[in-house]
C-alpha cells in the first residue's frame, strides 16, 4: 500500500478541493472489499483528514460504508448505488472501481441522494495521452499539448516519482474514467521500448492505475516486428509477425495482467500499417487482436485514415469521405476484440463538423467514438472553449432519425467513449484553469451521454469554486456558450480549416487551401464552401442514412451551421434569417469579438472571489483571447470583403 | 608554409579544373615577392602538376614570372597586369593578392592577352557566410544555406581540417574576392566566442585566408559588452562599453593583424542594437569604429532595418521606406571607417525589387551594396536561377539619370560590393552544380561591375566544362535567362512575397499577407499591388531622385516589371503589350512552366557530355524545378482566377 500522497499542495485541486470533502473526512469511513481501488477510498479519506487538519472521527460520527456486498443486480463494473440510513450512508458496488466512483461522487456532490444508482453507459471510458518519452523542439513532450509537459515521461523514461501521475489518475477516477493510453498514437523510437525495456515502468504505472480503477493501454507501432523483432517485414499475415505480437502480448500480460490492450494509428499520416504489404486494416487489426485475445485484451484501431498527400488540384478526392470509404467495406471482417475508434467528425476535431457517418455505418464491428479534450483546433487552452455541448450534440446525434430504430452515436459507440487528454504538468493540470471543465465534462459524458452540458458546467464549477453564487454565476457567464463563440470567430457555417498551418492557432484563411491535406474551402470572388452533395459534389452527403443524407443534400434544409461544409454557396445567398452569407460572416465575427470582450469583463467582476493565481491566469488568457478574437475577426472579415467586395451592412471597420 | 593540399579530388573543381591549367603546370613558374599570397601561386602550380601527373618543367619550357616588381603605377591592391614576352609571360602586381589573381585569371582564361591590365573597381569585394557554429534543427548550420553544412564550423568549433576552407578560399581568390565574413550576421551564443575563446581558431583561418589574399571579418553581437564583458548595458555612449570594444579590438588584432573588421546586424529583426539605449545607428556604429580605427579596421553596418512587428492592418507603414527613413537623417554622422551595407533592394532579396533608394542617397557616408548569392528567395539551388543579370542591373542603375552627374550604384558603392555566400560542404560547393555560375559571376562583377552577365556565363561555363561547343551551347540555354523565368513564375510585375512563409520555397500567395513582416500585395477581387506613390500611397516613390521618382509615380511610365511594386492596379488594366494585367499574370506563368520544361529537355540533349554525377544532379534538380514551376503556375493562376473571375484568353487549364 503506498503512503497516501499529500493533497497535491502545489497544484490546483480542480474539482476536488479538500474543503469539499469535510463530510467524508469527518465520517467514520469503512471499506469492505474492492481490492486496491477500494483501499484507495481509505487513502483518500486519510489525505482529506490530513489536508483539513482533522483527526480520527468521533465514535458517534456518521458512518460511510463502501462495500462490494449487496450491490444491486445488473450494475455494470464501476457502477454504484447509494443508500441513506439516517445520517449514515452505504455505497454499494460490484467492484472497487465502483466504490471509488461512489466516493468521488460524494466528494463532488456532497448531498448525493438516497437511492442514487449510477451505472456507466459504456464499459470503456478512456483518455488517450499523446505523450512522448522525449520532448522535441516543435511539439514538446505532449503532442498538441497546451498544459506543460508530460506528467508521465521525462528524459526518455517514465518518471520516478509518480505523484503527478497519481493526481492525474485521481482526476480520471473522480469522473468515472477507467482507461488510459499512456503514450502518443504517433509512436516514436523511444516509445517502442514501452513493450520492452520500459515494461517494468509500465507495470509500475499500471499498479498505481489499478488502485484508481483504471487500466492502462499502450499505443504500439505497427512496424515493431521490424524495429523490435528483428524481422524484415511487419506483414500481418506473416506467421513470424503474428508470433512476434503473441510473444509481445505474453510478455506484457505477465507484467501487467489487466492491460487494456493496444491503441493503434496505422496507415495514417505516414505511420506504418498493413497497406505496405497489400493487406487491409482488418488484417492489421486482427493479427494484434489474436495476440491479445488469450489475455482478454482489446485492439483499439483508429479510423483516422485519409490521403495526407492529396493534390489540391484534385477535386475528385474528398478527405471527408475517407474513413467511411476505407472501413465500411471491411465491416464484419474484424475479430470480436477489435474496436474501431472513430473521430467524432470526418475531418479532424474541427470546432464544427458533421458527425462522422462511419459512427453509424458499422453494423458488424464494435465502434468507439473519439473526441479531443485538448484544444488543438479550439483555442489551445488560451481561449475559454467549453466543448461539452459539442460532444453532447455528437453523442445525441441519431442515425436512426426517420426510422423506427433510434441509433444515437451513444448507442452505436458500444466499444467506448474516448478522448485525447488536455492534461500536462501545468500548475492547474490543464494550462487554462477553466479548461478543467472540459476534462470533467468529458468524463461525465462518457459515463452518461444523456447528461446536460450546462448542468455539468454547474456541477464542475460548484465543486471547483464552492457555493459562492455570485462567483458561480460569473464563471457560468464566462464559460457557457464559449464553443459557439469560437465557432463564430473561426469557422462560420462549418467552413473550417482557416487556421494557421501546423500549429493550428490563429487565423490563416488560405493557410490550408493549396496544401496536400485535403482541407479546402474553395473561396473565390463569388462564394465559398465545399460541394459534398451527391448530385453535383463529392457525394459525401450520401454516406449518411437517407433522412440525414436528404437534409444535407439540399441547400434549403441543410443546417446552417454546416452549410459550407456541404455546399459551395454564393456570398449573396440569403440565409434563414434574411441576411446574405457574407453579411452573416461579418456579423458572427464582430459579434464574436464583442462576446469575448464581454467574457473578459465578466471575469473581472468575479475575479476577486477566487484565489489570486487563478484570477490572474484566467485574466491573462482572456486578454490573449480578446487579442486573438480581434485578429480572427479582422482577418476573416478582410479576407471575405476583399473576395466579395460586399460592404458591411452596419458600416463596421474592415481592413 | 602549409603543404599544398591535393586538388580537392572528392569535390567538384568548379571553374578551376586542373586540365584547364596545363599551360601553367607545364611552365617554369617563378614568383618574386608577394608574401603568403604570392607563395600560394607556387602551391597551386605544384597541385596542378600533381593532379595532372606532370613533373618539373623542362628547362626550355615557357616561363611565367609573377612579380611585385615593376607593377604599373596606380594599380589598386589586388590588381595585376600581364605582359607577353614571346612564349613567356610576366604578371606584375602591387601585392601578392594581385599575383594570385593574375594566376587564377590565367587558369580561367588561358589565353590572357598581352597588355591586359585588371584593376578592381572597388577595394572591398566580400562574401558573407551566414554560417553558425552549431546547427539548429530548422536552419542547419548555414542560415539560408542550400548547399549542405558549413565548411568552416562543426559541432560548435572551427573545423580542425581546413581542406574545404582552403578550397573555398581558392574559389574566392580565383574571382578576385578579398574579404570574408566568417559567421552569420545573426550572432548566436556560440559565435560570440569567436572574439574570445575561439580567437586562436580565427587566427588560424585568417592565416590561411591571407595566403589567398583574403581578409577575414567577424560578425559581432552588439550586446557583447553584456554577454562577454560582464557589463549591464551595451550603450554605445557608455565609456565602459567603449572600453570593452577597444579591448576586444586590441585582442583581435594581436591575433589577426589584418582583420577586416566587424560586420553588424543591429536593431534588425530582433537583434540587439543602440536603440535600446535611446541611441541611433551612428552612435552604435561609431563606438565600434573607434575601437577598430587604431588597427585600420572597418565597421560594416547593415541597413536592413525595419519594423518586423508591423500590424498588417496598419496601411501607413511601408517597410520599403524603412532603410531610407532610418539612415538618410544620419548621413554625415558616421566615422570614416564605417561603411553602411545596403541591400540591393528596399525589401529583402526578392527576385524583383527596385534598386534601394538608400544606395544613392548617402552623400557623406561610405556605402556598400549587398547582394544574395545564396538563393533564399530565388529557388534555393533547386532552381537554376542565374542572378548576375539582376546584380548587373542594380550596379548599372543610375541615380544621376536626368542630371549631368552619372551616379550608378557601382559609383555609389565605394565601400564595397558584398554578397551572402551560396557555398556549403556539398560535393559541388553550391548544392546545384549550375549555381556555381552565380558565385563566379558575383566575384567577377564585384571586380568589374561593367562586365556583361552573359559574357560571364560564357566565361564560367567554358572554364568549368571545357571547350565542347555543343555542351557550352546547351549550358547557356539551360542557364541564361533563368532569373527572368523565376521572376515570371513567382513575382509577376514586381509583386513579390507570394512565397511560403519562413522557408521561402514554393508558392503561398497569401502566406505573408496578414503577417507582421510588412510584406503585402493587397490582392482583392478588383486588383493587386501596393500603392507606393507620393500622390496617393506610402510615398516611397519619392525617396528617389526626381527623374526616377517621376517615372515610378506614374502608372503610365512605371516600368512594367515594377508596376505592382509601386501601384495597386486593377485586373483589367491594359499593359503596354495590349493584354490585361490578369492575362499577363496568366501568360507569364504558363510561359514560365514551358520555359522550365524547355530547359530540362535541353539539359538532356547535352547531359551525356558532362560527368555522370553532374549530369544526374542537374537532372534531378531540373525535375524538381519543373514540378515546382507547375505548382507556382497552378497556384498563382488559380488564385488570381478565383480573385478576378477573368477567364484565360487562351483557355488553358486553371484549377
Amino acid at each position: 500500500m503506498p503512503t497516501p500522497q499529500p493533497w497535491f499542495p502545489d497544484t490546483h485541486p480542480c474539482w476536488l478541493p479538500a474543503a469539499r470533502g469535510r463530510h467524508l473526512a469527518a465520517a467514520r469511513v469503512e471499506v469492505d472489499g474492492g481490492g486496491p481501488a477500494g483501499a484507495t477510498v481509505l487513502d483518500e479519506v486519510a489525505s482529506l483528514r490530513a489536508e483539513l487538519g482533522l483527526g480520527e472521527p468521533a465514535a458517534d460520527a456518521p458512518r460511510w460504508l463502501f462495500t462490494t456486498a449487496g450491490a444491486p443486480d445488473g450494475l455494470r463494473p464501476g457502477g454504484f448505488a447509494v443508500h441513506h440510513d439516517g445520517a449514515d450512508r452505504v455505497v454499494r458496488a460490484p467492484d472497487g472501481a465502483g466504490l471509488l466512483h461512489g466516493f468521488y461522487r460524494a466528494l463532488v456532490v456532497p448531498d448525493v441522494l438516497d437511492g442514487t444508482v449510477e451505472d456507466p453507459a459504456v464499459d470503456l471510458r478512456m483518455l488517450d495521452s499523446w505523450d512522448n518519452m522525449t520532448a522535441d523542439g516543435v511539439m514538446g513532450s505532449v503532442e498538441r499539448g497546451y498544459a506543460g509537459d508530460s506528467v508521465l515521461f521525462r528524459d526518455g523514461r517514465v518518471v520516478e516519482d509518480l505523484t503527478r501521475v497519481r493526481g492525474f489518475l485521481r482526476l480520471m477516477a473522480s469522473v468515472g474514467l477507467n482507461a488510459w493510453a499512456l503514450n502518443n498514437v504517433n509512436v516514436h523510437d523511444a516509445e517502442r521500448g514501452l513493450v520492452d525495456e520500459h515494461l517494468p515502468d509500465v507495470a509500475r504505472v499500471a499498479d498505481l492505475a489499478r488502485s484508481f480503477g483504471v487500466r492502462v493501454w499502450l499505443s504500439v507501432d505497427f512496424s515493431s516486428p521490424i524495429s523490435l523483432g528483428g524481422l524484415d517485414v511487419a506483414d500481418p499475415l506473416d506467421e513470424r509477425v503474428a508470433a512476434f505480437w503473441r510473444e509481445t502480448a505474453d510478455r506484457l500480460y505477465r507484467a501487467v495482467p489487466d492491460l487494456g490492450g493496444f491503441l493503434v494509428k496505422a496507415d495514417s499520416e505516414g505511420r506504418p500499417g498493413p497497406h505496405a504489404y497489400g493487406r487491409d486494416h482488418a488484417d492489421g487489426a486482427n493479427v494484434l487482436a489474436r495476440a491479445l485475445a488469450p489475455h482478454g485484451g482489446t485492439v483499439l484501431w483508429r479510423c483516422f485514415v485519409y490521403d495526407h498527400r492529396q493534390d489540391w488540384r484534385d477535386r475528385s478526392t474528398d478527405r471527408a469521405r475517407a474513413a467511411h470509404d476505407h472501413f465500411v467495406p471491411l465491416d464484419g471482417r474484424f475479430d470480436d476484440n477489435v474496436v474501431l475508434q472513430v473521430k467524432n467528425g470526418p475531418m479532424d476535431f474541427q470546432v464544427r463538423e458533421p458527425v462522422s457517418p462511419l459512427l453509424g455505418a458499422l453494423r458488424e464491428t464494435t465502434t468507439a467514438v473519439e473526441f479531443q479534450v485538448t484544444q488543438e483546433y479550439t483555442g489551445q487552452q488560451q481561449h475559454v472553449c467549453y466543448l461539452a455541448p459539442q460532444w453532447s450534440e455528437v453523442l445525441r446525434f441519431d442515425f436512426g432519425e426517420g426510422t423506427s430504430e433510434p441509433r444515437t452515436v451513444a448507442d452505436c459507440a458500444r466499444g467506448g467513449v474516448v478522448a485525447v487528454s488536455n492534461v500536462g504538468d501545468s500548475w492547474c493540470w490543464t494550462g487554462h484553469p477553466l479548461a478543467q471543465a472540459n476534462l470533467f465534462a468529458f468524463g461525465r459524458l462518457a459515463w452518461d451521454p444523456r447528461l446536460d452540458p450546462d448542468a455539468l458546467l454547474g456541477e464542475w464549477s460548484r465543486a471547483t469554486f464552492g457555493d459562492d453564487e455570485e462567483l458561480l454565476a460569473g464563471v457560468h457567464d464566462v464559460v457557457a456558450g464559449s464553443w459557439r463563440t469560437y465557432e463564430d470567430l473561426t469557422a462560420p457555417l462549418g467552413v473550417g480549416w482557416m487556421v494557421s498551418p501546423h500549429h493550428h492557432y490563429g487565423p490563416d484563411v488560405e493557410g490550408y487551401e493549396y496544401t496536400a491535406w485535403g482541407t479546402y474551402h474553395f473561396a473565390d470572388r463569388d462564394g465559398v464552401g465545399v460541394d459534398r452533395t451527391v448530385a453535383t459534389g463529392t457525394g459525401y452527403a450520401g454516406q449518411y442514412p437517407p433522412a440525414h443524407a436528404a437534409r444535407y443534400e439540399d441547400l434549403a434544409t441543410c443546417p446552417e451551421e454546416l452549410l459550407l461544409f456541404f455546399h459551395h454557396v454564393g456570398y449573396g445567398h440569403r440565409l434563414s434569417t434574411g441576411e446574405t452569407l457574407v453579411q452573416r460572416i461579418y456579423d458572427t465575427h464582430f459579434a464574436g469579438v464583442e462576446d469575448v470582450r464581454r467574457r473578459a469583463a465578466r471575469w473581472e467582476e468575479v475575479a476577486d472571489r477566487v484565489d489570486e493565481r487563478t484570477a490572474q491566469e484566467v485574466r491573462t488568457r482572456l486578454a490573449e483571447q480578446v487579442r486573438s478574437a480581434q485578429e480572427w475577426c479582422d482577418r476573416i472579415t478582410t479576407y471575405f470583403h476583399r473576395a466579395s467586395g460586399a460592404p458591411d451592412a452596419h458600416g463596421r471597420r474592415i481592413f
